[in-house]
């Protein structure tokens, strides 16, 4: 008795100790430095012990994070075929999260068994055919008058084509669309100035459907599309009825921008087979890296969405595998789209904070190419231009070209900041160039340094550094090949992206990040006061795939499981630290359909939920309802159980699930 | 043809810079600081406008690794319900690595498509369904006299009762097997002195082969064993037909560790339901977090595994599901194991360095209780014991208890460093508290200090704190509760690893790391210098799974499509910046067998592939070949291309499989 007294005292310390933890736990805590004389000596000590330069004290001292205090910016990378998305406090460059989005992922619950999860992957299949994993290439935050307003993240996948939708309440992905006419996207996911739209290019033309023709019809049958994904704000979901696609030539359209500002309206993207080369080294032909590569010129392809919307909704499409397809005949007549030569195979068409110009960086070009918005107009506005074979016009080069600027080998893409410089990487050189975005002269764009990385540097994200209003300060240089950087790991080494300081006159690199956790291609840095996250879900019973209450939600005190024949439902709840029904007792046989509602509201309150020899993975946040079906189709005794370390008798929080032969 | 000589330029010039870019890329280093006149004075502003504290100031020159400078340790951390291991340097809290070990992972081409990996995967198997996810809890480096060799890693699957074996030449999983007789296990991995066996420990008890009985029948017929896995370090794999398992009481086994020099040839495991409750709470019956609590004590359970060796190699074994089980008779009759009593619900039993005590933390009692081997040998000798209900000695508390030392609420689990000191996890009081590994005298084992953490540990990691020769310095611990430690990231939070400096008199925090990729719950810590992982793989043509050259390995001019019938088999070879074959021309209904090998060298030189439309997704390490199968069941075009962005051309380095109807 006396024994089950002090268990009960100490599930009460437990409890309080729980729900205390985030209040009371402090240490006292020292006073700050103030001034060069509070330094402590053993500081010194260290550095000198541990070999640090002058730099690298600066850099250790602008990059720790102190226990409990919080990171400035988020940077959401994308995973690159992981197919998820990383979320990275900055400075420190800690992996605040990885986000679960094209593959499922076990910690997550996503993808084994929740009903939720499912819904949203099985919006990405194809033909069919459960795609269950992705190669996620570009992020982009909802913007609201071309500025992130931290409500959503769209992200792509290039493998399949598809686009997917997070919110940034809960950190969760809860869309995934399918393109029915391409089955390679790359020059996505751009947004425009409100989101109304979510932009997104082919990569690798087909037909339209990836249906079957001979490579020796390309230039005939094989096509892209840049789709117009509408974003249904008030829903959080794209809405597939209102979206539209504008026919492309098969050019390999590569990464694209939207207009803002001055450029409002327009949206650009690039193109980098314009050869239209078909490779086919084993037959004697030039490898598509020589076939793309040939001529002096591709197309910027330039495009007046706006007014594309207009010619959609005036019906003026072709419905291609159930998408509204804009053709280039019509874009022709419409005056939809444009082209502007730019030099052999760019990578980034950037716009820059106030919508004047377009920065293209051709890889294969050691300059960057700024257009002007205001010159394109008057070209359009004048004609001046040739027609392509697909009889698009090709706006005169001179007319719209304002400036180039020489940087170096390799130039990718381009970021800005808050003092009128442009970033551009240099993937040959490996290194960022710092140049000044200049104005009507165009001998005021120039080049102001240089800074190597290690190594091989393709994007590149610079604090709020592709919106209206960028904040500089800090930029990251997301470099492929990491080598010596490290300590060895193996063949497959992760890839370093490395902090740099860009307030000062100079930049600095403060940091390498290894990441091994999947190869991010691009990044987007938000202040992290934008974004307003739940803690746990609004009420209890909560389906995150609606963000509304669950059909399913139990209370304590209503759980239960109900058979109708061999149909078998279970109502259970999940609390520190009991499942309930502890015994869930089956026929072989029978199907079941079985939800779990975590009844807890406190913050971490988190329990997973795993069942022995079945793929049922759970993560189950305080206030949510999931839901998963199994069939009984073996008869046995399995053990269910919490799978998040939540209280003291977090080993003790399971149950047997028993089918009877 | 000026243009192309430029190209050709230009593609020298990048293939030199990637070869080149681990040698020459470092910019003039700065001399590391040797005194305090030397600290730059930015450094204390810094500091200042950062509110920084003396404290924050050296742990931030503590961590800091500079650009280039190696971590001196690895922390291999189980990842919880992600399934997989993480690899984080010390001191920088970088994660490394996430290894791919029960859960597919595209970007490490990890079970989408590999033949090499759907092999191993297939290995954990239950009943024929394929388990694509896990519950890993336990990583034991391989050991060689009770050091860490650096060799290999062993981790568990709890959720399915699965071991899985890690090469740490190339970081790569390369077996699981799974335990014939039970869906459940927690204690484990935990390796015997020089790796003989790897010990693996029941967590749920069912009956064995998790067949069907009837709850009611627990006593009777629910059992839990433990495995010893034979692990033959020639082949690198775990020898299933050299294995035997114990069979023990369904007392809901915990976790065990190996006797080491002074207790060698002894194993132990906790218990924590001796009551043998079996819950029920929608029955009335009390909820199993009460009713396994209820006893005063539980026993700890001491295995003489070297001896158990002989009685199976002596065939005194019953053979259940394939794997010879010693049964409780034949271990009593043996002298195979005993029982000490242990204060209630322990978790942690962990092995003093030297081998002398053991330590069991009893998770509900605020002391750690230490057992001594000579005092458990004396009273085996004098038979000082009274029996359990199934015949099994246990031995008097009294007679094997050295020593009892008061820490605080909720003592988990127990680690060493090199000064003679113990750290054991609190997980109510939040808490590590340092304690003296005393001697004869029991008066002589006394609390030191505690450190608070945030929030709520579970395990703890020291320097290589659970070997023969702890090396001291640091510690991490591994919280479960983060709270408000980092900027929000939505309801489900990360956890917060913590390294804490114990090189000196007091423990001191030095950094918070989230872990937003899965659950950590325990891990070891290894000096680097104690592994020797591949830059690339050994030839060109390499199989990872056997770790020997690939009959399929395709040499630079060897590509080519077979086909025999409806039978095609594709030898492609990749290399910066192409795929050869470019065009794969298959007829709907082909079964297709694909083998690709990178026929790079380099180091880092690694190669992505991925197929539209189908779950292909292969990493394609340096001299590495893989193979994959698919059905060509719909016509259509698409691409197949390189997902690490490998060069320049890159994005160039594509193909078409195209599929006639």
């Amino acid at each position: 008795m006396k024994r089950i007294l002090i268990l009960s005292l100490i599930l009460v310390i437990a409890a309080a100790s729980l729900v205390a933890c985030g209040r009371n736990r402090e240490s006292a805590t020292p006073e700050p430095v103030a001034s060069t004389g509070d330094l402590p000596e053993s500081a010194m000590q260290i550095a000198s012990s541990r070999g640090l330069t002058p730099n690298d004290i600066n850099a250790a001292l602008k990059t720790y994070m102190p226990s409990g205090k919080w990171d400035e910016y988020y940077l959401f990378a994308s995973g690159g075929h992981s197919g998820q998305v990383i979320v990275i406090g900055v400075p420190s460059m800690r992996i605040l999260k990885n986000i679960a989005v094209f593959t499922p992922e076990a910690w997550q619950g996503y993808g084994y068994g929740s009903r939720e999860s499912e819904e949203i992957l099985n919006g990405g299949n194809v033909d069919g055919r459960k795609i269950r994993m992705g190669d996620t290439h570009h992020p982009a935050l909802s913007e609201t008058a071309g500025d992130y307003d931290g409500q959503y993240l769209f992200i792509n996948d290039k493998n399949s084509a598809r686009v997917a939708v997070i919110d940034l309440r809960d950190f969760e992905t809860k869309q995934i669309v399918k393109d029915p006419n391409i089955i390679s996207n790359h020059g996505s996911t751009f947004v425009t100035p409100d989101t109304e739209y979510i932009v997104q290019g082919t990569q690798y033309a087909t037909p339209l459907g990836w249906e079957y023709a001979p490579i020796e019809e390309y230039a005939e049958k094989y096509r892209g599309v840049i789709t117009f994904w509408a974003f249904d704000r008030e829903k959080g979901r794209i809405d597939p009825s209102q979206s539209f696609a504008m026919e492309v030539p098969p050019y390999w359209q590569d990464l694209c921008d939207s207009g803002k500002l001055a450029s409002d309206g327009w949206a650009f993207c690039n193109s980098f087979n314009t050869e239209m080369a078909t490779g086919g080294i084993e037959k004697g032909n030039p490898p598509f890296e020589a076939g793309v590569s040939q001529r002096d010129m591709d197309y910027l392809h330039i495009f007046n969405w706006k007014k594309a919307a207009e010619v959609y909704k005036a019906g003026k499409t072709e419905e291609i595998n159930g998408m509204p397809v804009i053709s280039i005949e019509t874009s022709v007549a419409e005056g939809l789209l444009y082209f502007a030569p730019e030099p052999k195979s760019p990578h980034g068409v950037d716009v820059t904070p106030d919508g004047k110009y377009m920065v293209v960086a051709g890889k294969l070009d050691p300059q960057v190419t700024i257009y002007a918005i205001d010159k394109i107009e008057a070209a359009i506005a004048a004609k001046q231009w040739e027609l392509d074979p697909f009889g698009i016009p090709i706006l005169d080069f001179d007319a719209v070209k304002h400036a180039q600027v020489e940087l170096g080998l390799g130039p990718l893409h381009t970021q800005f900041d808050n003092k009128g410089f442009a970033y551009t990487s240099l993937f040959l050189d490996s290194a960022v160039a710092k140049w000044t975005v200049g104005g009507d002269d165009p001998a005021s764009w120039q080049l102001v340094e240089k800074t190597p990385v290690q190594y091989n540097i393709g994007h590149l994200s610079a604090a709020e550094g592709d919106t209206v209003s960028p904040d500089g300060g800090y930029l990251v240089a997301l470099n492929k090949w990491a080598v010596d950087r490290f300590a060895p790991v193996g063949p497959l080494l992760p890839q370093n992206e490395q902090l740099i300081d860009i307030s000062g006159e100079h930049m600095q690199v403060l940091y390498d990040m290894p990441m091994g956790v999947g190869e991010p291609h691009y990044a987007q840095m938000i202040k992290a006061d934008k974004i307003q996250a739940w803690n746990s879900y609004p009420e209890v019973g909560w389906d995150p795939l609606t963000q509304s209450k669950s059909p399913h939600a139990t209370m304590l005190g209503e759980e239960r499981i109900e058979r109708n024949g061999n149909q078998v439902e279970v109502f259970m709840t999940s609390v520190r630290s009991h499942l309930t029904p502890e015994h869930v007792e089956l026929k072989k046989g029978d199907h079941v359909v079985w939800h779990i509602t975590n009844v807890e509201t406190a913050q971490d309150a988190v329990h997973g939920f795993q069942l022995g020899g079945y793929n049922i993975s759970l993560s189950i946040e305080p206030g949510e309802t999931v839901s998963f079906e199994i069939d009984a189709d073996q008869d046995g005794t399995y053990a269910y159980y919490c799978t998040e370390f939540c209280s003291a008798l977090h080993l003790e929080m399971m149950g047997y699930m028993l089918i009877e032969p």
